[in-house]
């Protein structure tokens, strides 16, 4: 399966006293990952946002296999891993040159504006168009 | 004049690999200041929004006087500085013990929803319950 | 078993487009429920730096029951629940009033200064206070 | 005088509950045109400070002229507008498109490690090389 690459250059302000990324970047990282698999793979995100659909965070876990500092890129990969109904589940890895520093996945729902539930008979258009990109990518 | 005084607990999250709060969290804590001098002396700021007036900022500076490090307490203390038409300064000394470590300034257009441009014949109702309290503070 | 509880207010900057609390921020947020069960139940987690034991996040994870937005405080309880060797497990629930609205866990390595690895024989004296305490609370 | 372009996409995380870039970023924004600045034209900056040179700031101020969100690029232009001693002036101009949305300028103080003050006659060697190249950039 097709992953979109992400090169992501560690601002200073992301580190901490510990010399390292800050572990709570890392989502914000990934969802850099996501902004790219988007507009490379399915549309820009904020086009999706706009035809009514909104893909908020349900859940989410890092696994941080090594360490990040200012100077370094990160190479992040990401990929849906997911698919169905009204979930989607995306998944990251992360490099820094060929060794791997992170994992993760994020589960979002599909919803609304005002983040409000989405039925079945009531699905924005871009609905099928993401269905059928996400289906085909897995 | 009267100031409101927040203690904001320094998050480790906030360190940066100088061992030191990174600069740009200074504006973040400023922001905590304006909530807590709404709170004590004009309205929740979020029920001015509810209301249909917002106050983006539109500018600020922040000058250095000290560090703060995890485990410190900055005690920060918030009042209006200047206030006419649709602009407000707020100004901002923040203390760790005794020791002044900081101070700046945040300038705010007041605007509608949106961040649309108020017309002195449009002004939302709480426009002139700011005002009034403002004028008296200062 | 005890918990810590932290009240944290939600910051202006915290809210993304969404309207709402941006994910990335509950890891920060357990940090600062951690600075609290650290300071509450064992000795503040600086001091254990200082005297040579860092505990840098391995892993984590955070499930969003519900959404959190400008205006509202969180009420975060935070307890170890697991610890074995130089592993330690903290949990996190956190509720809006009495409304679970993300619960969660991270995991972190008990490690040197530079994030060297400990080695059983080389354990900083700290470490055993740390371990008997934790070991009680589970 | 020449200043470094930096293209910055603005991450989801970095927008507010106004839909629009939360204005605490922009001193992040300002910090990664450094990092571009000092590639290009110094020495990575990571290298000063593995020289025992730090460039801590000391004060900065932000004017936002327009708005950026979520899917906008920032066009940053950043280039130093003073040194003298111990002290660096660095400006930036920011632009969505041709449009200018944020201008701000940032004082460092050069120091040791740990921030330590510097004395004349007790320089680091880079402390010549950047002499030389800002002042023949001014």
């Amino acid at each position: 399966m097709q992953s979109a690459t992400s090169l992501i250059e560690v601002r200073y302000a992301e580190t901490d006293q510990m010399g390292v990324v800050h572990h709570s970047h890392y989502p914000v990282y990934f969802e850099q990952g996501r902004t790219e698999y988007f507009q490379q793979f399915l549309q820009p995100y904020q086009e999706f946002e706009a035809q009514g659909l909104f893909a908020p965070v349900l859940s989410y876990q890092v696994e941080l296999k090594g360490r990040l500092t200012y100077g370094d890129t990160l190479t992040l990969r990401t990929k849906p891993s997911h698919f169905k109904g009204l979930r989607v589940v995306m998944s990251y890895r992360g490099f820094n040159s060929d060794t791997l520093v992170v994992e993760g996945t994020s589960t979002h729902a599909l919803a609304g504006p005002n983040l409000a539930p989405l039925h079945p008979r009531n699905l924005p258009p871009c609905y099928q168009f993401l269905k059928e990109k996400l289906e085909n990518a897995l």
